[in-house]
């Protein structure tokens, strides 16, 4: 049997970033955990962004991932939510970066297609099959669910043929 | 003589960040240091956010600021600029929270108008007067002078009347 890998998904945003951990081992995933980190509104931002990396890097030191994964942004909103959205997004690219964890980057289909089969669809249709796919996991908001399906979409990845090689090769030069 | 304090303005960018230390005491300011955090181009992003993140805390723990400053960011390139920059930011902002820093964000156009008295003018115009302020100024980057134009705004409203009466309350209560 495959050594099981603990992979994290991390869903960005000001607010509230969702996270979810599973463990995927052969073709089989295993839910963890998954949760929301949250910023207060009326704290100035350099604080919220602490209060984000403290949050994370709470549940990395609690869940001990051995990869990360982060969805690729393409932004559909003004310019002042995008610099939000960025600002997020770079603490929850640094968090693992400083734990020394890789982070891997997906674009939003190639989550879709991970998770339901292509790459378009809704986000209702999304979080639905994660359940299909961990009925244990125990989601407490969209960003949780959206965490959980860019893990998936990571562990999908980690088991393609082009991954295994690259994993036997590493391991036969370490 | 009013007590010496040092102030450090950081100019976010994802390939370069700008900072710059200058010490504030009544009216006088005196330039400390300044220089450039650069990332790798080729490297991932997350390793590029934890180059930027490792090089401004090495600033800070040499330079010891007492209080920082950025710039607020008015977008004017494409969504995917944005995004970067704002993650760049993210990690400028983040950095001397985790110091217990308070991090003051003004305007494009606040820190023009404390640097050259309006707030209209051409970058060029801004490196100049910085150095007109500070003639001891080693800048080795725009951004580096940016950020030390974003340090001179922090040090201008810091020695405003609200600001000096706020501070005289807080250490007559500490």
């Amino acid at each position: 049997m495959a050594q099981a890998i603990r992979i994290i998904g991390i869903d960005p945003g000001l607010r509230r970033t969702g996270w979810g951990v599973l463990e995927a081992s052969g073709n089989s995933l295993r839910f963890v955990a998954a949760g929301t980190v949250k910023s207060s509104d009326k704290a100035a931002l350099a604080f919220r962004l602490r209060q984000l990396h403290d949050g994370l890097r709470e549940v990395l030191d609690r869940q001990a991932p051995d990869e990360a994964a982060v969805e690729q942004t393409f932004v559909n909103k003004d310019a002042v939510a995008t610099l939000k959205l960025g600002q997020a997004r770079g603490i929850a690219m640094l968090v693992p970066a400083l734990a020394g964890i890789e982070v891997a980057e997906y674009a939003p289909n190639a989550v879709k297609k991970a998770v339901i089969g292509t790459g378009h669809g809704e986000k209702q249709q999304i979080h639905m099959m994660v359940k299909v796919l961990m009925p244990k996991a125990v989601i407490d908001s969209e960003h949780a669910a959206d965490a959980l399906a860019i893990a998936v979409c990571h562990a999908h990845h980690m088991q393609s043929p082009a991954a295994r090689l690259a994993r036997a090769v590493a391991g036969a030069a370490a």
